[in-house]
């Protein structure tokens, strides 16, 4: 019994991801279907990305992640399937699966869909996450092999994202999303701040001495640099919202110094 | 094992469809459940009956549709539950089935809820949606024959629906929904579309000389038209929205003329 | 087979619910998972406490109800579990439970979460929700006893809620919850108003000569007092939003008089 996980830029309050979920069950009945986010910003494909990469942890093997943040829809890009170490994508071919590939670089099988007898009969050109990607993803999650979705192909689209800069202190880096909390989570990582021991940071013409373990380590209101759930440097105001203390967006540089 | 949808103006953040989910799940603990819509912006019916319209193809046979658009609840409207063609609906009594009813016109069984012994004990005036749709559904999904719920009736609420006019060079329509990308879908189909031949649109005075088969035909930026996943003349701007492009509401006037 | 509902401040459209399915299923891979609601205004407990208390009563035994409205994640506060008569709950112990213990105080066995070996290997002091209640509860629907989960407590926090306030004609209550459709719930329950007998209601300076059973006795565009779906006095304009109409917020009071 598969899991099937969704990602899109639909919109929330949208029927498209029932009518996946309609494509999915007529073609599998048993698939447990589960929405990531339908609210990615229209066409954001970096943000799809962060965001299967911050997911896909948590599922078991054999987990499908159907991703469609699909600005080229009714271009020529193409589409794919691929086994990325035990879990799989279905999406487009611009970008999407960079930070899941980065993580299973030689352990990874991509197909491109061109066996339109796993979609359905009919094809809008401006509704593949419909008529193609989730009829592709049923089929995979009902024991379709992989290799009968499509040709191989060796050389998926990748994303190039914004690392962090090594300085002579530190690292400088940005920020790249902002939860519904406020809080500000940048590009720079757990292990990459473990490098410099102590450190502080800063942000927007502020200076935040030191960063601490949780919320708990300081006082409501106080603006706090820690590491968020997906290890990645958090900017955050205690019981607060540090994007509005801060007026940030994401592209705001971010410097963190050894102390 | 049944699929059951919902369909409501309860908004997305509220607990309402989770309650549903509960009454559903103590009656028949195996039933699949999707959300359709739970934004349709409150009590209007006609946009129940489109999105209806546009779901229901997408779902296997059998699967039953709980649509609760409800501006009369608490009032004298009836309550129904039906099959139509290899589907099932229920919901009040207000036109909420009109569009699917109108696919189905000779192969429909309706009968009027009219069995307390299928709702919960304690019926809330306010919520019948918790209190006899859901029970209802449920119990359908559960084996009851639709025949148990209530007494046949024949003459369910049909709404009248704005249907474009011909006119010497084509069609008259106008915009009937607009989706979170800003696309504008007007009540002028395909099959409208394919007796013109080739055709122009002329919309909020702007002229689109042709309609194209996909996004990929035109430019990023463009002004475009073209025919939406649910087979009705829309109105898009590539990568961008049309709808605040033109400034335009549902009942904006469209023309479509033979070229 | 369990079924586990999920109330958090977590806002609808982020991945975080996702993720509790993701940890979930990874443990009890056929659990049932339903959303009561992700959009509690962020660390607004009484407000989770409130949706707990309306919706459980709709979900049959067993059911396993997490609630993560948890503004001390990562300070020194417990984490429980508990038995509420024939229902679980899974939380942090800051009050969330109030409503649900005070309907079940003897029949009540409460743990505060305390063996690791249920939580995830890395518990992120931010995410507990994710880390330590996800697990938690997954492990006890896949039949792990409430007494594993840790060590019994007898001292659960509990908020003190508004009380509404004995008049010498009837009650003094105020405005506790504001729903999507602009309908003001107050903390005067249809109980307290049945001891009155016939009633009238005084909101923000207007006069609301009796209380309906429901939207069908009035005309639309009424300001109408009635009972709502959850037991609780409601003010509402038939067809319209109260909160529009009289710039409510909760805190607004509401005198109830004896006629």
């Amino acid at each position: 019994v598969s899991i099937i996980t969704l990602t899109t830029d639909f919109g929330s309050g949208n029927p498209e991801a029932g009518l996946l979920r309609g494509v999915i069950w007529s073609i599998t009945p048993y698939a447990r279907i589960v929405d990531l986010s339908h609210d990615i910003p229209p066409f954001t494909v970096v943000e799809g990305a962060l965001l299967l990469e911050r997911c896909t942890p948590y599922f078991p093997d054999g987990t499908i992640h159907i991703a469609v943040v699909d600005p080229g829809v009714g271009c020529a890009r193409r589409m794919l399937a691929a086994r990325l170490g035990t879990q799989y994508f279905v999406g487009p071919d611009n970008g999407l699966l960079t930070l899941m590939l980065q993580k299973n670089p030689a352990d990874a099988d991509i197909v491109c869909l061109d066996r339109p007898e796993y979609w359905l009969k009919q094809v809008n050109p401006v509704f593949h996450g419909r008529d193609i990607f989730a009829p592709a993803a049923a089929h995979l999650a009902h024991g379709v092999p992989l290799s009968a979705l499509g040709s191989p192909i060796s050389d998926p689209m990748m994303l190039s994202l914004p690392r962090p800069q090594r300085t002579a202190q530190g690292w400088r880096g940005e920020i790249i999303q902002i939860d519904s909390f406020g809080n500000l989570a940048a590009n720079v990582t757990h292990e990459q701040i473990l490098e410099l021991g102590l450190a502080e940071v800063f942000i927007a013409g502020q200076h935040i001495p030191n960063i601490v373990h949780t919320f708990g380590d300081r006082q409501p209101g106080d603006l706090t640099a820690m590491i968020d759930g997906s290890g990645h440097l958090s900017i955050c105001v205690v019981n607060g919202s540090a994007q509005t203390r801060l007026n940030c967006r994401p592209g705001e540089p971010v410097e963190v110094k050894k102390i």
